[in-house]
């Protein structure tokens, strides 16, 4: 039977999931794969503040990364450790010395792509990032291995489980943002710095990887429009509600020829739709191929033994595939090249809310700034209390320019009888 | 580039569609996977009443199996015939001759599956068949390729359009079976003989492929429960509605230990359950693995072109694997062998309505009928009109024995109290 031997770079939740599956199940996936896995080194960083060194054997556990690319048994190295530095350095170097390298870190892969898949290429190792993106969800290996046939002309879901918790408590529970955020800290889904999540920073690196794969084009982060959720008002959550949608954080991907976007924002999509029904930290992913039409695949999107499911799945697969690793074409290899046309200026419908003088000649102003863009309205609703001196009005246009909506929010919010534009949301059907 | 060649036997909706996007995205295939397919022979039955002659070069159409068996350049035989014969003797032989086989025929392989294996295994031919279950959607290769980290322990699903076309439309418009039924055959999701799809034939067939790949133990469909939804009544609906579920014909594998149960049968589950806001003739199948925990892949479940991408993602996939085409490993591989403990009866919760006479003592009878066979009871409802000599009321039980079920409503049934059993069904949460 063949022999792997596994070098884990960090022993968190990911690394320490690994290790464990690799214990417990490696007779299983000997039996079943033809392949024998174990765990040669751990590498910690040091041995004093590691919280899991009892949970493998202490000869196992190194602080040199040297030590590890040095041992010409370690067929692949699995880094789970998370930032940019040392595990830029340390995939770099792994791949130069032709070792197969397995990772679950989205913001060093999406940053880093491109050096990452030369030096994989340059020295013939593999490289494998399915637990960068929904966890246990097999989102990589479905666009790779299943999607051969379609042109991918949309990819969008909800990748990000903590703001995934959080709106849901404010849809479900009437919570307000800071009160959901509280709770979901408590429950451990959100850090004590939320930034990263709350401002769609996790979302934007996962989508960067979804689109490049879905597409065949590299979108590095520099070109996803991103916007948080930190910004959503109970107003908001009422809104949606009697318009009988949910508000979720969409990670957006659509691809028409050459024209490509990709954004990641608030976004209003009816109830009725398969991602609405997508509740608490659950992650889901939805593909539209030109042949396959709509697939959706829904799963648990982070979490220590979904991702080290995942993990180990790159791993078993790159044993399989030890001799043929796939690597990816871009049509933009070098830049961004005349091939794809990015699209900044996309077309979505909106759903905006403002708070406005309640006397004649209002909606007309209004009207007539929206209609100087060419934003065409499709309803106007006053919703909510209305004091007789000010009142709201919440207005869904049809699919419009973003910059052209923008434009108009300007103009909008400079009338005299324009209190605020108080949310302004995009809308999926 | 590697140049595979490949007959199609078949040339309906499945055969066409593959056709169609091997020449139409046959360069995109190219580019990106480095491999060059091209169609050598279409078989079909005869020419006069072949449909879609016009659809390719006359000169690719043959009537004799023997031609593209005898053709050596042939490296890949995608069979999409249905049925059973010629199509058992076609794979055989084509396996038996080297060529790898795809298919998309779900009866053919859950009635001949290790005869198939072996005929495979003795060549070193591939044998592939994604497009059997779900049409698009990746369910076999998410087992095979994204598991194998994960015990299984149940897979659970809506795999037929057809029946969950009829259950929508008896959901949300109300509809009688026969009403929803014709609508579906106006629209040709339903053959003129319905009897696979509604009788769970159909689910059946799929779930014996599903479920075997699950568990990696081979499940006859003659072990399988199978329950169609012919008997479903408007009443059933009603009763669904006030307790918050919705009826779904499921496709249920569960593996605990060594003890497998699998079956087919409406079932209810609640309306919040991802699977209930399946709609139409979409499927979705819930994987839970012990590592993964829940992962729900949606899509479309049949259609020419979401069938036909399934299958031309195993032909790329099965080029990319020419030498080293996997097999399954049945625990179970001779027989139903003692290594497996096939679950006859099962235990579920049970939604159960009577129709009763309205006197005193008729509860009692009722209760110690359920208590006699260790069914005990959750909640009892009187719903719906009630004349005061007779009325309808359900019962929903603890998880309880199928056959303490079964008995009990026997013993029911015969009380002078009971007018009738109106329905039985499962329900899953």
């Amino acid at each position: 039977m063949k022999q792997f031997q596994i070098a884990l770079l960090g022993f968190g939740t990911v690394g320490s999931g690994v290790y464990r599956i690799i214990s417990e199940n490696g007779a299983q996936i000997a039996h079943r794969e033809g392949i024998e896995l174990s765990v040669g080194h751990i590498l910690v960083r040091d041995f004093e503040h590691e919280p899991n060194l009892e949970l493998a054997p202490r000869a196992l556990f190194t602080t040199s990364f040297d030590e590890i690319l040095s041992d010409d048994s370690i067929n692949i190295v699995v880094e789970c450790m998370g930032g940019i530095e040392p595990a830029k350095t340390f995939i770099i170097r792994a791949l130069e010395a032709g070792k197969t390298v397995v990772t679950s870190n989205k913001e060093v892969m999406s940053k880093n792509w491109p050096a990452f898949e030369k030096a994989a290429k340059a020295t013939g190792a593999g490289l494998y990032l399915e637990a960068t993106v929904g966890g246990g969800i097999p989102i990589i290996r479905t666009i790779l291995d299943s999607m051969q046939a379609n042109n991918i002309t949309r990819v969008m879901g909800i990748i990000n489980g903590t703001t995934n918790y959080i709106l849901t408590q404010m849809t479900e529970n009437g919570q307000s943002f800071e009160d959901a955020l509280k709770d979901a800290q408590a429950l451990g889904y959100a850090e004590a710095n939320p930034t990263a999540d709350v401002e769609g920073y996790d979302a934007m690196y996962k989508l960067s990887i979804l689109s490049s794969m879905s597409f065949h084009a590299h979108m590095p982060i520099e070109v996803i429009y991103r916007e948080g959720i930190t910004k959503l008002t109970k107003a908001d959550f009422e809104t949606a509600q009697l318009l009988n949608y949910r508000i979720k954080l969409l990670a957006i991907g659509k691809k028409d020829g050459n024209k490509i976007e990709v954004r990641v924002h608030p976004t209003m999509i009816p109830a009725t739709h398969p991602l609405a029904s997508v509740r608490g930290v659950f992650n889901a992913i939805f593909l539209t191929g030109h042949a396959v039409d709509d697939v959706m695949l829904y799963g648990r999107g982070a979490g220590c033994m979904p991702t080290a499911s995942a993990v180990v799945s790159d791993i078993v697969y790159a044993c399989h595939h030890e001799k043929q690793h796939k690597y990816m074409t871009f049509v933009n290899e070098a830049s961004m090249s005349s091939e794809i046309e990015l699209v900044k200026d996309f077309h979505c419908i909106y759903c905006i809310r403002l708070n406005v003088a309640d006397r004649p000649g209002t909606m007309a102003n209004i009207a007539a700034a929206f209609a100087e863009q060419g934003v065409s309205l499709k309803s106007v609703i006053q919703l909510g209390e209305n004091d007789g001196v000010t009142s709201r009005i919440t207005f869904l246009t049809h699919a419009a320019s973003e910059f052209g909506v923008r434009e108009a929010l300007k103009k909008i919010e400079s009338l005299s009888c324009v209190n605020a534009v108080e949310s302004m949301i995009r809308v999926e059907e």
